[in-house]
């Protein structure tokens, strides 16, 4: 059975999370049945990032194996057919080796948290970002942010029910970039590691905020990490700012 | 009776429109709503710009009177507490005089209209902006739009309903910008001018997105002016692209 990739857009305010669940919508069970409108049988996908409910993203990567050869831009358009009206999208789908594995094959995750600091509700954007009424320190977030670079124990910013065997992971970014509104300030965190920990990016976000709001210092989000308590965390970030944005493979399958 | 003027954001697509409508939501009725919550009695605000059914807003100006002298800043908190959950935040208010008018002392309108050209349908951004399958030429549009640029009489793009007195603007501008995005380009229409005609924007759109696409030459835009008839505009563009986006006046009330 020819195996393709599929590059997906969503928007995770109505969804349960990635994964298929019994009786609650799931971006994973919505590609499965608009699969099972092509060739009628049960489908089951794997994704390179479970995302929890409400994430969005703007880069996941899945794979199915189809019966038939699709070609892949004709693909595309028929699940996005059949995905009306979830607000799901595939952006791309490839051919891919039958060995080939969204989420094995991954060498690198990349997700973008938004956070805004302004008095006044979202909009148009409600759901799509992270308000705060408060202004936040760039520079002392970022000094915070530093001392989780690189490889570390991160028990304290996992969640208790992440089933990853060890808590030792290496992050090669957390870059925060601060861009002026005509009222506010919108602060974007990139995350880049080869995996996460469940919870991981929005326990950092949640950590990093209070350090922005001036209620932790840069430093103690090093004591935070040393201890490897999950106590030790600050609050974790609601999902709404949070996007699955790009995942790395050795050769990428859309190029 | 003190007079404040409200810089307001909206997301247009739970109602009817800015304008107070009998059983259909509306925006001034939202905000005249939480007006009535902060001082028991009928009120009756103005605004700017009506905004259509659909369309949204990330400067619209309106203004009210108060009994009570409210210091600006609570009274944007008090009523962006009074408006929850509408999709409508007061981002600022400010003290007027007594003769100032958010309609009749307004010197400038700007509206951006956001145009995507994209295969994949929109997750996160649906209904923020106008999205259609097929590439579109920014230069072909952009001389399209020139030709509309300066003083004309507009008949051509004024919606049959318009009920101002003369069919004649000045269009200031009409610039095209486009964003290349990682699955589509965005463009961006700025569009700015003392007083616009019902459904002006939309028209400009519309008829330009037709010679993006290659249906229409630039110079049929000329041709279309030239024959002052609403039956020679191209077809109206969907609301959900479009923003009133700033209103000028003589004095920022809000700076």
């Amino acid at each position: 059975m020819p195996r393709y990739a599929l590059l997906v857009e969503y928007h995770g305010a109505p969804f349960a999370g990635w994964q298929r669940q019994k009786d609650q919508p799931s971006v994973q069970g919505a590609i499965e049945t608009a699969l099972a409108k092509l060739e009628p049988r049960e489908h089951t996908i794997a994704a390179a990032g479970r995302t929890d409910a409400g994430v969005h993203a703007t880069g996941q990567v899945a794979h199915c194996d189809l019966q038939k050869d699709w070609d892949p831009f004709r693909l595309s358009e028929a699940l996005n057919y059949h995905l009306k009206p979830h607000p799901v999208a595939i952006l791309k789908a490839a051919f891919v080796d039958e060995d080939w594995h969204a989420r094995f094959s991954a060498v690198e995750r990349q997700y973008l948290f938004k956070l805004i600091s302004r008095r006044a509700p979202l909009t148009s954007e409600a759901g799509q970002m992270w308000r705060v009424n408060h202004p936040l320190d760039l520079a002392a977030m970022q000094a915070g942010a530093d001392y989780l670079l690189g490889e570390h124990d991160f028990t304290t910013f996992r969640s208790t029910i992440c089933q990853a065997k060890s808590p030792v992971k290496t992050l090669d970014e957390l870059r925060i970039a601060s861009k002026p509104r005509p009222h506010g300030v919108e602060f974007h965190f990139h995350v880049r590691a080869r995996s996460f920990l469940h919870n991981q990016v929005r326990s950092f976000v949640g950590t990093l905020e209070r350090v922005g709001a001036g209620a932790w210092a840069p430093e103690d989000v090093k004591t935070a990490l040393e201890a490897r308590d999950r106590s030790a965390c600050g609050p974790v970030s609601p999902p709404q700012g949070l996007y699955l944005a790009n995942v790395r493979y050795p050769d990428d399958p859309f190029s």
